[in-house]
């Protein structure tokens, strides 16, 4: 990356208030950041490093009292942390474009049928079975398995060591991270006779546009039907999503959530990290739910919830720093047992 | 998939009271079945939308009073969701026998002298080190490693990009799903001179027959003698099994719960997702552990517990419940104590 | 490994008590250990087993009174544990002696430029692509991906399927165990306009000098800078850590643990199993979290906590304990008020 102060400047939809000609190449936190490199005042807790940076520019949003800011060069934006993400993204473009990622290896194991479509980049080792579609611009990376009549749209990547068991549909710009598993078999059993015998899992797995997918997060397939996610949903590394669960659209789930099977959740629902959903439950949309949470019963909408038992996150927070004075409790009640007799 | 109403009939074992010629090739739940379809009723809230439902054919349980089924076609067994359950391993076996996975892919690299049942499938790039043997019948899918003096027996199922390291025993009709390592070091480590000293683990792990292992779970070698698994166990996604683990028959242990080192669990135990487990402890048969639970002492036989610290189901509920009134029974000590001076 | 027992005691700077022309080749547990193996006395517990070991030599602490001992054959030592831990080394350094392995498969697709070291292992399938370095003496195991401008150090260990992403440093004698993840994207996301919009993650991952990672655990690219690692720190299976996170050194983080966005740890950190941390925290040096914590807040040098919210170790196990007594708490508390009015 290299532009001028006056550049970026148009490039974030900003006002630019100092020297437009001064070149910038990087990015970096306020206390690090040098003369050619761009930073942010995201919250007001930063600003006396802001008022030391030695960045060539600093990102301030429109509603803050720049008159301390004499001399240093300021970009004035509505959202400082989404302009700076503007940046990181032209950094990474750059990077991506290097890679030059498109063709496909002849390592790669493609079934007779396979349809490719324009564009696309298949890494070395891949394997892709029967009746598999890959859409244009969509790049698959390395030692990736892809099983038979599996769908992937455009413009998506999956990153190297992703397994995508058969009958998968992924649609357009989806992001799953490398060791993804999707398509496993859904944890069904039945005891019959003193024995635990498997129930066949003959579901899929779908998967809406723009949706992330952490590292080594498992995904199972349905026992029959589909688990789906949402669009825009993005999940964090290490989850695990059992079958017939239905996710809504643009959800955050945060790294080593458990989702217990054929439980539902609205849109806009965000889950903390670890928390754990029992199966079989209706989670409304714009639920909030806090980490470390267990949950067991059905959440409405707009709820916030957390601990386990569940309760409001304010109700929750309040029971945690109570268990705190249970011995202060604990005594008080003996006293008083005992001076009454 | 297509039978007859009749033919289904026989094979589940049930009594027809209906049509004998309706033609099924599919399975749905309740709500969604269509004609050609098979449905079930597996609990008797869901009775209305059995009386409703479009299936063709639904299996309903022996005890039930089937006066207000009069238009429907019925197939009467003992259970109704194992009638299910055979009739999806139907249409697995057709979905699995069509993919034809017999034979030895000659991307894969198989060291002297290993050697290979009968009618044994090796997908693309597996690679058998040397010293391992692989039963008749057994599916090895692309990008498994299997180690030195690996032993896998008869009808298995290795699905693609798991790890198998060196000395691992893996008996008969074992499905180990994507992504799972057995095998890696246990984790163990001495301080010596202010320095954390690795322990070199040189045992195995030991995995019995009918065991199934979910996705990106692992279970690690015993620094010496052997991590074991016993027969008919199973084990849900991203579970952690440590080192010198000793789990007995046919236990269930869902999603996320981590066992720690040389603790041993008898036969029949289930551990429910995201549990804990210190290590070193004797979990006695027939226990149940709760979900989200973190035990730090041995279990007796046919105990069920739950919570942190463990207590009975029923008492760890309770405490559940009473923490909610916690900031009540704050409240009133506070006003006792101010009344009583 | 065939040594005498005379040997041995040299090996380990032990003091012979009994027969030093014992032959012996294997270790073995108290209980089961037979005439040719080795066997330790680590905690008095075990003191019975000792007495009716079989074993050939067993390891006892220089200050254990071994009048009882009487037909044994002994080696004393400062630390038995540690004496056979270097003896476990012996036999993992023939076994892995054996495997001989050095030298590049033919399969593997190694880019232009990419510098080798001395007697390197690059296994099947291994893709190592532009930019990138390996050490003397490394060892990369079939199917791992290691990407652009990856610099690893020497005599590391890189096991089947780990994946390392682009920039990522790792310096020397660092084990990364199978499915590892390192470098993925970290999981930062802005609401724009009803919308998550991705922040890209062009940072780095940088791990230094004796660390060892543990199956499956994930550990992600920093925004902009690095998420670092701390030299000597050893790190169990399935842990997240997240971008931006910083570990000091010789910490210690039991399984399944998540430590969240830009967290700090200082040195010599001790994690216990499955706990979790909350994003920008301060954590000081020589702390200890007990497993299944939840931390939210910053944590001062030297301090032992635990629970969720956190409290110190001691208080944390009262607590514990209390909550089990809500129960007789609350139908006191009711007793009072209806006996007061």
């Amino acid at each position: 990356m290299q532009l001028t102060s006056s550049e970026l400047a148009t490039i974030v939809s900003g006002e630019l208030i100092g020297d437009g000609s001064i070149i910038l190449t990087g990015v970096n936190g306020l206390s690090d950041a040098r003369e050619n490199e761009i930073s942010f005042l995201g919250n007001l807790k930063y600003l006396q490093e802001a008022l030391k940076t030695g960045a060539g520019i600093i990102f301030i949003a429109n509603d803050i009292d720049i008159s301390k800011f004499k001399n240093k060069n300021i970009i004035r934006v509505l959202n400082p942390k989404y302009a700076y993400s503007i940046v990181l993204g032209i950094i990474e473009k750059e990077r991506i474009d290097a890679i030059k990622a498109v063709g496909t290896h002849n390592s790669a194991f493609i079934a007779n049928g396979v349809k490719l479509g324009k564009d696309v980049y298949v890494g070395q080792n891949v394997i892709i079975e029967i009746g598999a579609e890959i859409g244009d611009d969509t790049k698959i990376f390395p030692n990736v398995y892809i099983g038979r009549n599996v769908k992937i749209g455009n413009r998506c990547i999956i990153y190297p060591n992703v397994v995508i068991r058969e009958d998968t549909l992924v649609r357009n710009r989806v992001i799953i991270h490398p060791g993804v598993v999707i398509g496993g078999d859904g944890f069904g059993f039945i005891h019959t006779n003193g024995k635990i015998q498997k129930i066949p899992q003959i579901g899929r797995v779908e998967i809406d546009s723009d949706v992330e997918i952490g590292a080594n997060t498992t995904v199972d397939r349905a026992t029959v039907d589909a688990t789906r996610i949402g669009s825009g949903t993005k999940i964090d590394n290490l989850v695990q999503i059992a079958h017939n669960v239905q996710i809504g659209k643009n959800c955050i789930i945060v790294a080593q959530v458990g989702i217990s099977g054929s439980t539902k959740l609205g849109d806009n629902v965000t889950i903390g990290g670890q928390s754990g959903l029992a199966g079989h439950l209706k989670i409304g949309d714009n639920v909030i739910i806090a980490s470390q949470s267990g949950i067991s019963r059905d959440i409405k909408d707009n709820e916030c919830v957390g601990g386990n038992p569940v309760a409001s996150i304010s109700q929750s927070l309040k029971i945690r720093v109570l268990t705190r004075k249970l011995p202060e409790m604990y005594r008080d009640l003996k006293r008083i047992k005992k001076s009454l007799g």
